[in-house]
């Protein structure tokens, strides 16, 4: 069974908070606090099996597991505060291996501007690193899946491809010049939520709809297509140079690499046509970048278009329990 | 290494939160949002192999792992609004054992008035239910572990030692008389969280410390002498009847059911002397109870007093990673 078909059935039988805020399966939850301000709330959770690939320090799979929920506030422009961790720890744990641990997790959190200010521990089978984020913002604010309209340009803010292949040589020991291998490995084992982009693209006022690319690229635009009854052209796909290089030396489609690795955490943002260069703007003083990728279609197919032919982009990426 | 060992290591690595309205250790951690008001936070993760005892079911699991969480707010005298929840679920996991958890989570949050609003699945060994608690509090309201006065009352919402012995019934396979093991088995299986009195006692004003007995009696009844600087006497244990039968039948001791057994949900209050009968008032009005057991003393020790002789109660109780 999928982790979304599971997701499905759990959020089936849950009773539904009146006048919640932001609906089941955006990237945040939201609980109102009163003048129109939000709580905002997300947990996600780290398994050493399904998240730690070989090579990754225990200060990194922590500070990984914090960049995770970070990202998810960064794609709706909200600003982490505060953070709990719940440890699940395996009884053979060293202490050394608990200190880690924690500076991973501080030096994650301080990264970002917010702080760790409780949490739990356990003894269990694999490692777990379950984070919880809080933060406030004002509910007109909160950048959501569903706003995206025809003739909005599809943006994003970085290339795809590098952690996918970066977690290719990891996961089965490929070779690769030393410095490329270091640029793809990095991308894995050193993520990086693109906070400040989404805190001033939110400000600009130019975003319709947002979501990070954790799933992958193909699956986060379907899922932006489904919240906002939309579909989009890709007609230039953002893949890293250093992305484009390994696959050509392994024979790997690079498309694939990008569109369906997964595991990346930048943003994809819908921007209102007249407000690019606002969107534009605000990314540049924050020193990210912003790239045009495609279109917004009222049709509500996802599609690439290459030398003027077009193709369905799938409905697939990175899912954990694929059997 | 013990849980209490780990938690205090990674604690010393965390940064501090400027200004954090609740230190670390007490039952729940806070965030100011403004006007005097702070976000509640709980974290609290039942992992299987640790925390579901044989023959309790998922259903049982998960709702326990709610109540785990509400009984925190509880003693904080917090509502709780909304819950998010991290599931890690082992590979072979069927479509009926989910539905059963997602039963489970949302019955125990509709119990006390709580909605799940969000979460996370992956895979994991063990089954591990993490779930956090968001409410809002004044912050002048919350009671702490920190405000106990030589001179208050000590106090407890009901009777301990039904759930050490239920466990001891659950892993040793001990057999007991049919009704007497249905009370006891029960309070393992279906704990309950002392919600409405924790919120009447906070109402009520007469309450200068409180805490959750998850950790044992004796365990709690150190925290909030160290949270507090003082010391207590117990001079009337509250074993439950149950317990103390339980312990006659099988040569227990009775006074090791009540005072380090654990996993049991009551609340643990000191009240202000001149209050006491406002305190009173305040639980019955909920149905609820609450029973002098000793008082506080400027003396830093925590002290059982049975016919004339003083004892010093240990700080041990309930933890997981024990060696």
């Amino acid at each position: 069974m999928g982790e979304r078909k599971i997701i499905e059935i759990i959020q089936g039988h849950f009773d539904l908070m009146p006048k919640m805020p932001i609906p089941f399966g955006d990237d945040v939850s939201a609980c109102n606090i009163g003048n129109g301000n939000l709580a905002i709330l997300k947990t996600d959770m780290l398994v050493s099996k399904t998240d730690v690939p070989p090579g990754m320090t225990l200060w990194q799979a922590a500070r990984k597991a914090v960049v995770m929920n970070i990202s998810d506030f960064a794609a709706k422009g909200v600003k982490p505060k505060a953070m709990l961790v719940s440890l699940g720890l395996p009884k053979d744990v060293r202490e050394e291996d608990i200190m880690e641990l924690a500076r991973g997790l501080n030096e994650g959190a301080r990264e970002y501007d917010a702080y760790v200010i409780g949490g739990d521990t356990g003894e269990a089978s694999d490692l777990v690193i379950s984070i919880s984020l809080f933060g406030t913002a004002a509910k007109s604010e909160v950048m959501l899946r569903s706003g995206a309209r025809p003739g909005d340009v599809l943006a994003v803010t970085g290339f795809f491809g590098n952690a996918p292949a970066g977690l290719k040589i990891l996961l089965h020991n490929i070779d690769a010049q030393e410095k490329l291998r270091k640029v793809l490995v990095d991308s894995v084992l050193l993520p990086r939520a693109r906070l400040k982009e989404g805190l001033a693209l939110r400000r600009s006022g130019a975003i319709s709809a947002a979501i990070d690319s954790s799933d992958g690229l193909a699956w986060s635009l379907h899922e932006v297509a489904k919240a906002s009854n939309i579909g989009f052209t890709v007609d230039k796909l953002p893949i890293a140079p250093e992305a484009e290089r390994f696959a050509e030396d392994h024979d790997i489609d690079p498309e694939e690499l990008a569109l369906y690795g997964g595991e990346e955490y930048e943003l994809i943002l819908t921007v209102k046509p007249n407000l690019w260069a606002a969107a534009e703007e605000a990314v540049r003083r924050v020193r990210g970048s912003l790239f045009r990728i495609g279109t917004v279609e009222a049709k509500k197919t996802v599609l690439i278009e290459t030398d003027g032919k077009r193709r369905v982009i799938q409905p697939r990426g990175y899912e954990h329990f694929k059997s």
